[in-house]
This record gives structure tokens, C-alpha cells and sequence, in this order.
């Protein structure tokens, strides 16, 4: 069941359909989803088919470009009124993840005064690029991580920043990924992250299929193995970066990094560049997503577990405060404290 | 559904049986067993259909009299080797909940060279004391909590340290049973506490029973809660207290006592002085009960929710370090810092 999923793309575009593995049945089923209808890709994004910052960045650039393609005129105008209305649309989907937004934007820096079939053209070859340089960005980051690391290491990770949540490789998993390419062994420790259980689900299983030593724990272990002194390092990924260095990640990402830093082991986010948010100054201006009560209530049981009159705090992301990061890998390098200084100059601004 | 909840004691002694409510089907059915056979008795600790160290206590107290009262003997040395026997047996249930051996060392004692019908009569009423001294100090604990809170505080709780988790009132939970008693309210922040979901099935379960303003958490989620400035104080309860003030509870309870710290939020352990154990000088000796890991993967749910080939942690506590606890609130008042010296002055040493 696990082999093979490495060898699969978590997003691609094939015969101008949206290609993606349906990430709300793993590990059970493998499910290969192949979306046109922006509705379908809305839903997709919206219920975590496809999740994952550089992911959801790839799935919108490919979205936006099938829903461009069916805008039936030869008008400028009235394709770029449609053009927008299909973009609000999909920005509407998740509210987190800046890569979203960032690649909506790009595709859209795209449309010039040309004939609308040309326009059309530029956008399928500019999703293809966002897609390329994505998975070239995971394996940058796959090899700047690896130079914090050593053979052996025990590292702990929180939620999926794995292959499943970028097309290739991951971002806070990469390091592990590419170390596997060239021999080296890690002990991967994954919170199972509750409620969505992305860490059980996900990350151990694309763990397991690439060989790593996995181990599952409960969110609320994560001390205990810090205090076992099983974990040489913590990464995991971010969903947005703001320009101060706080890291806005899966809810409970800020108390590992609490915990990382009363056991003094490194903590590090690892992202690319488009998660970096320089209109943002700090973590507090994030707006975070609220989801459903009943994702910790019902999701996954037979009966619903909390007594009827009990409220429900769902919060789908928190921030790490810039503080708790050792350092932010990117596909330009890593970036150390001070972050407002060293993100600006990244960043070319 | 919820409103008798806290009418029924949670362990009682009636008509020469064990009586206590199935905690393994809470929150959706209230059942109550009536044990007297010991491998029932066995049983319903080690699967936790009765939980909660000073109810542990408790039970096994009510257990060993049961287990004695069936002992068909008038040779006292006989009656001995049988009674320990089935004291090494139910001893054998949990490892980490010292009120259990407490409460069983303390059935021991009271055997002394007497008619056996005499000693039996001895036992039951040295379980009834048992049983009475334990709402008188889950009474008394309650009364010193509330005054270190301010009506209308927000508190957060880890597992349940509540009624169930006792004969009456809790522990951990205490100051707000007695506090609503007294026409306080509190805003309780719970914890899910995986894997077993005390927190969210039990918890929330008796604390909106009182008609306390409950919401529940996933266990990821406490850092945020707290960050939002939310919670006044954390309180949890403890299965074993070194005598350093290390102090040994649910999986979890040190992260959150560290996010505490983190936050500047005063951290609370609330446990009966049964709880202490003075020949133990710190947490680190404190032996962990290692728990089965289809807790984790499978409990709950329709499907494995790990993939094959992952391997999976499943401590049932983990100790918080003397360093972090504010106080330890106790029957026979509330001690601060430093432990070492403090606890052996209230523990008479």
C-alpha cells in the first residue's frame, strides 16, 4: 500500500485536468482525484483534499488556469472581470495560507492585452512553472535543512509538511527525504495532530513509505520525548511568515516550539520563500482560520465525544513567535536572527 | 442526560459491592457496575472503566475487603498469605497511582491477630473510613484552590481531576464544584487529553453537569488558548508526588505546565497528601506505565488511523518538574516552593 506513494505528485496537471491524491482518505485508500470544475477545486481546497501551504499554492495556480480556460469571449475585459471573480472565488477557500493568495496574484501578473487564446496559453505555461519551481524549492530545502542534521539524528515534526503537502519532497520533511537519497537515517517522531490527524495520517505514511525509522505520539507526548533526549532537532513548515520572523503554522506548532526551547533543541520552520508574507509585520496581524466544532467532536468517531452544552475552540493555525526560531530554511538559504533584518535582505527588499 | 451526573458517587461501597460508574462509556451512556469478584475488580482499574488516582484509591480499598471477605479460612496465617496474594494481584493494575498501594498498605495494617470474621469487619469499615476521608479531602482541597482564584477566572484543566476522577468533588476540579456551590463562575478551558479523551468525555461531561461555562481543546490547542489571554490559572491533578515536588499525571501535563511558565500563568498540581510519596525523591524514578499503542491508532475510531510499519509511543504519564509548580493544593493546605523542605514539614517527617 505505502510503496509507491512517493513516486506519485501530490498536485499535477495532466491533460488540462487538476491532478491530486485525495489526502482525506489516506492511509486507508488511495484516492486519485481529476478536477476541472472550479467548484470541485474550491471544495478540494476547502475540506484539506489537497493541503499544505506550497501545495494549495499549486492547486489554485492550476485551478485559476482551468477556470481562465472556460471563460468564453474574445472581450479583454470581460475576461479580466471573469478572470477576478474566479480568483476571488478560489482565495476564498482557505484564508491562512499565503501561498494562495501569492500564487493567485502571479498568475494573474500574467494577463496582458493580447489575444485571449495567448492569454490562455501564458497561464497554463505560468501554473507549470509555479509547479516546477516548487518542487525545485522543496529539494533546496530539503538540502539546506540537511546541513543542520546529522545521520541518526531523532527529529520531531507537527502536522504534514511532508510530499503530500508541497508536489515533491515537502519542505520540513525534505531534509529527511533527500538525507534518504543519499543513505543517511533518521528517527522521525510525528505529533498525530488532532483533530485532522495530518501527522498520524500523513507524515507517517509518506515516512514509512521512504523507509524512516517513524514513530507515532499523541500531540501531549511531544515533552516527554524532548525530555527522553530522543530529538536532536524540530522542524516543521509554516503556512505564512511574517516579516518579523513569526511563523503562523497547524494549531499546536507554538507550543512545540515552547517545548523546543525549555529542552534547548533547535527549532526550525522550514518554507519557501512565497510563505514569507512582507505585507504582514508580525504573528498577532494573521488572521487565523476558525473551523468546525464538530472536526474534535464527531470527525472520525461513531458518536460524538463532548456532553451536549460543552463549546468547542477550533482554531485551525497559531504563531510561533520569532523568539522561539533557531532558523527559517528556505530555498535560498537559511535564514537566522535577526529576522526583520535578514527576511528584508532574502527577500531583496 | 448530564444532570445527575454529580448525585452519584463515583466509588461506593453497597450492599458488600464495589459500585462505580462505567467511565469507559461516558459521555453517551451512564452505567453503573457492581463488582465483587477481584478479576472484576482487576478489570475495571486496568481498563479504566474506574480511573483517576484518589478513586483508584478508593476502589481497591473497597476491593481487597471484597477479596479478604471470600477468604474461607479461621487460620490466620492462612488468611495472611491469601490476603496478599490478592493485595499483589490488584496492586498489579496500575503501576503509577500510588494511592493504590497507599490505600491497600493501609487495608494491610489494620490486620492484626483476631478472629477472622473480626478482621473482616475491621477491613470493611477501615474502607468506609478510606472512602469518607476522601470527599472530606477533595472538600478541603477545594476550599484551599478557590482561594487562589477570582470569580470569573479562566482555568485550564489536562485529563479529568474531577469528580470521577474521586468519591466527590475532584481534586483538580475541586475549587470550581465547591465554587459553584458557593454561586461562583469560572470560564474551564479542557483539554481533550488523548488518547483515552478524559478531558472532552469526562471533564467537560461533569463540568457542565454543574453548569459550568466549559469549552473543550485539543490538546495542540493550549498554547493559543493561553496566549489569547485567556486562562488565569492551569490546575491539573497528579498520580504520584515526589518528594522533590516532581510531580507525576497524565501524558501531557508537563507541556502544559511548561507552555504555564512560558505564558507567566500559575500552574497548579491539586491531589490528596495519598498522593505524595516520600520514598520517592524525584520524578525521574518514578516508573511509567507504558500503554497499548492500538490507544493511539485505533481506539475510537472505524479504522487504523497509522500506516503499517509506524511505531507508536504510548506513555500513559510523564512528570512535571518541581521547577514549574506554583503550589500543590492538598487537604491539609497548599505548599509552595521549596518542596523538598515544605512537604516533609506537612507530611510530618
Amino acid at each position: 500500500m505505502n510503496e509507491n506513494i512517493l513516486k506519485i505528485d501530490t498536485v499535477d496537471l495532466q491533460d488540462d485536468k487538476l491532478v491530486i491524491i485525495d489526502q482525506t482518505k489516506l492511509p486507508n485508500e488511495t484516492v486519485i482525484l481529476k478536477l476541472t470544475d472550479q467548484r470541485d477545486i474550491w471544495h478540494a481546497i476547502k475540506t484539506l483534499q489537497i493541503r499544505g501551504a506550497p501545495a494549495i499554492g499549486v492547486a489554485a495556480a492550476i485551478g485559476i488556469y482551468l477556470a481562465a480556460k472556460e471563460i468564453d469571449t474574445d472581450d479583454f475585459n470581460v475576461f479580466k472581470t471573469e478572470f477576478a471573480k474566479a480568483k476571488k472565488y478560489l482565495a476564498s477557500s482557505r484564508p491562512t495560507a499565503v501561498n494562495l493568495f501569492w500564487a493567485l496574484d502571479r498568475m494573474e501578473s500574467v494577463i496582458c492585452e493580447k489575444p485571449i487564446a495567448v492569454i490562455k496559453e501564458l497561464l497554463r505555461l505560468e501554473a507549470i512553472k509555479i509547479r516546477e519551481e516548487d518542487i525545485a524549492a522543496s529539494y533546496k530545502i530539503g538540502e539546506y535543512g540537511l546541513s543542520l542534521l546529522h545521520d541518526g539524528d531523532g527529529i520531531l515534526t507537527h502536522c504534514n509538511a511532508g510530499q503530500l503537502a508541497t508536489v515533491r519532497y515537502g519542505t520540513a520533511l525534505a531534509p529527511i527525504h533527500v538525507g534518504r537519497e543519499r543513505g543517511m537515517n533518521f528517527k522521525v517522531y510525528t505529533d498525530e495532530t488532532r483533530p485532522l490527524l495530518q501527522g498520524i495520517r500523513l507524515s507517517a505514511y509518506e515516512l514509512v513509505a521512504d523507509g524512516v525509522d517513524t514513530t507515532v505520539i499523541c500531540d501531549n507526548m511531544a515533552s516527554q520525548v524532548m525530555k527522553n533526549g530522543w530529538i536532536q532537532a524540530v522542524i516543521t513548515g509554516a503556512d505564512r511568515i511574517a516579516s518579523n520572523g513569526d511563523a503562523c503554522n497547524k494549531i499546536g506548532t507554538s507550543g512545540v516550539a515552547i517545548l523546543a526551547k525549555y529542552y534547548k533543541i533547535p527549532f526550525y520552520i522550514a518554507a519557501p520563500t512565497s510563505t514569507i508574507d512582507m505585507k504582514v509585520s508580525r504573528g498577532e496581524d494573521i488572521t487565523i482560520e476558525q473551523r468546525d466544532p464538530d472536526e474534535i467532536t464527531k470527525l472520525w468517531y461513531e458518536k460524538c465525544m463532548a456532553p451536549e452544552g460543552a463549546k468547542v475552540y477550533n482554531p485551525a493555525f497559531d504563531f510561533v513567535d520569532n523568539e522561539l526560531i533557531t532558523a527559517i530554511i528556505t530555498e535560498k538559504g537559511i535564514i537566522y536572527p535577526p529576522f526583520e533584518k535578514n527576511l528584508k535582505e532574502i527577500m531583496g527588499e
